[in-house]
Parts: structure tokens; sequence; C-alpha cells
């Protein structure tokens, strides 16, 4: 991820030409691509090379991976298979998973998901906390922490200090405006439906991802970004 | 599932070819066919289609599906849409999301995961025990337990009763024998790799399914097995 601070595009679309498209057009305007499980279900593995042929951002296989080690294994293997950059897996499944992941992706990023923007969502701050520790100890990439809850944002960076990349989400559609993860501490902000279904007035993805960039780099230098304050 | 105890068989395998044979070769000795994420996102949804097609047993997404309510929503109505008969959904994402699968996928199956096979993941006994409340309390179809602990599957086994079925995974090649959950109180136990890579003497995959059905048919005649002891 070439900035700092900045967005990671979460390319929730369903309809294939519209992905690419829209990949295609706001990648000037974010710092990694993720692909979720919506358009990795409907066409498979091969979607993260299609992918990977309309940008040059990093690419990352968002499975919010919850199984064994061996399957994480596999999980891994194919991601570098097809080109892709990074993986999301759930703090719940433990080290040895995570520590699979690690090994197989190399050099790559791991991000480790540790709590719901949902309400109803059964992960307690102390557990969540179990979580950043684990990726921490692992030396992971970056964990996840919701937007949607900015006391978790400056909790989690208080405990992995400068150690570790903070991704947060549900930021933009789910509620929270744009920048306010990044004010907490966080590094980028996962933004989907914000860029992909722009509302006025933004006629465009690659609008609205400008402007949401812009947001956040004001933010940044007004609160002074993780990075830049170190 | 037809009858009240039996394999759920965890069709773990890449190969299209040999996916689909193995399925059609195993389902007169198994009561569902458990798709993975291995298979399903080698392939995407149209793999429930095409196993729908070489079985007439119920065909369940094992997503181990971890995010929030709006993604329940697009992965259910995907299930739904490809002629699927039911989900695994993760416990930890609460009752809001699991809600939604049970809306959307109708008297279709809903299996709760509660808990790891291996070691290292991070889900506590109390934990697991909240999930299977929910489950209950929402009237799932049913919760996934480890058979590799004997001492869980009994306990979810007191805990609802004959209110929910229980499905034990990690039996077989990761080390209980097949039976052993069926006989601390399961009502079907997922097996894979015993059956679709068959060690000696069984030379085909039917030969190992038909065994196991065997083994578990007697196992439930000697311990009673719950459907039979109410």
């Amino acid at each position: 991820m070439e900035n700092a601070t900045g967005i990671v595009f979460a390319a929730d679309i369903v309809d294939k030409r519209k992905l690419l498209k829209t990949v295609e057009e706001v990648s000037p305007y974010v710092e990694a691509i993720k692909i979720g499980n919506v358009g990795l279900l409907e066409y498979g593995w091969p979607i993260i090379q299609m992918i990977k042929q309309c940008t040059e951002r990093p690419v990352i296989a968002d499975l919010k991976f919850m199984d064994i080690p061996d399957m994480a294994k596999i999980a891994s293997e194919k991601i570098v298979q097809y080109g892709g950059d990074g993986i999301m897996v759930c703090g719940p499944v433990g080290g040895d998973a995570i520590a699979v992941c690690k090994t197989v992706l190399s050099d790559k990023i791991v991000i480790v998901f540790t709590q719901f923007t949902h309400t109803t969502g059964l992960i307690t701050d102390e557990m969540a906390n179990e979580y950043i520790d684990l990726a921490l100890a692992l030396k992971c990439t970056a964990v996840q922490v919701p937007g949607t809850l900015p006391n978790r944002v400056r909790a989690a960076r208080e405990r992995v200090r400068d150690q570790m990349l903070i991704i947060s989400c549900g930021v933009g559609a789910q509620g929270p405006v744009i920048g306010s993860a990044v004010a907490e501490g966080a590094d980028y902000e996962i933004i989907g439906r914000y860029i992909y279904d722009p509302k006025s007035p933004f006629e465009k993805p690659a609008a609205a991802a400008k402007s949401a960039q812009a947001q956040i780099n004001e933010i940044a230098s007004k609160h002074g970004s993780r990075a830049r304050s170190e």
C-alpha cells in the first residue's frame, strides 16, 4: 500500500463488468482492493486474477476465513496461485491457522478480523483484544477494527502502538463519516458502497473515491496521521 | 435428511469431475452433502446446482459464514437461487445474522457452527454454549459440535435435549473413530477424507461410505440413537 493513510476499496459488486470497471476507475484514489465473499463466491478464485488485470493496487481476498489450519493452507495457496496479495482471516481461528496464512502468503498481506460492525455480533472487546495481541505476536500486517466503534479504534491504536496497521471497516454507508476512523488512529478505511454506489453530488465511483481520499487526507493532516506523527 | 442418524458427507474435493462422481457414488449411504469453501471458492455458487444434479440428498453450503446481516442475506439468497438446501453459519455472528439466514432459507437447513476441532481455535466452551443457546432460541436445524471433543458433544446433547439436531465434525481422518460422536449423543457425523480418500481395505468411496454408515448404525442401535430413545 503506497500511502500511509487512505482507502481500502471494498469491491462488493456482483456484476462482473461493473466490478472490474469500477476497480479500474477508482484505483488511482485507493490503496488496495478488497474482494469479499460476495464476489469470490460468485466467480470463484479466478476473479482475483481478473481484478489484478484492472489495477496495480494490491488485491486482498476478504474471506473472513473461519476454519481449521488445513483449510487455511488451501485457501492461502489458492490466493497465491491466482495472484492475490493478501487474506482477511478471523481472529477466533487462533494462532495456528493465522500462522499458516503467514507462512504461505510469506511477505504478502495478512489482516486479522477482530470485531463486527453490527451490534449483535458476539465478539466482546476482551475477545477482540486477544485477537489483536495474537496478530501482533504473529507480526501480521494489520488488524481490522470497526470504524463504527471509535473507542475500539483508539483502544487498538494504544494496544498496537506503531507496530501494526489498523484498517477500519463500516465507514461511509454504515454510518461513520469518511475520515472518522483515521481521526481515531486508523491507517486505512474500508469504503464500499459510498464509492461503488455514489450518491449526489458524485455521479461516478471515481469522483466519490477522489472525494473520500481528499477527506481522509485532510483529516490525517489535521490530526496528524499515525505515520506522520512518528 | 432421511434417517435419524448417519453421515453428512464433507465433499471437500477440488477436482470437479471427481467431486461430482464421488457425490453420486456415495449418496446412497449418506444423509446430506456438505460443500465447503474449498469447492465453493473454486467454482462459485453454480457448483451447488451441479452437485444437486448428482444427488437427491440435501446439499448444505458450508460457508462457515462470518459477516454482517446484510451479507448473510446475500449469501442465503444465493444458496436458494442455486438450489441449495442449507447453510452453515458461525455462532459469533450473533442473532440478527442467523435470523436473516433463517428467514431467507425458510424451511431449509440452518446449522450453527459452535466450536473448532483444532485445539488452538479461540472459542471457549462458554462461548460455544452461548451459540448453542442462540441456535436453540432461533429454532435452527442443528448445531455443529466437534466430534474431537466428546465431552462437548455430551454437553451439547444435555443442553439442547431433543429440541435440535447435533452434527459432529472432525470424525474419521482427524482422529475420532466413526460412530464415536453418535455414541456421545450426536445425530450425524460429518465425514470427508475417510470417504473420498479411502484407505485399504476400501478401494472406492462408496465402499468406505457404506462401511461408515454400517458402523454408525451399529453404534446407534447399541447406544440407542437419540431419535430411537425418545
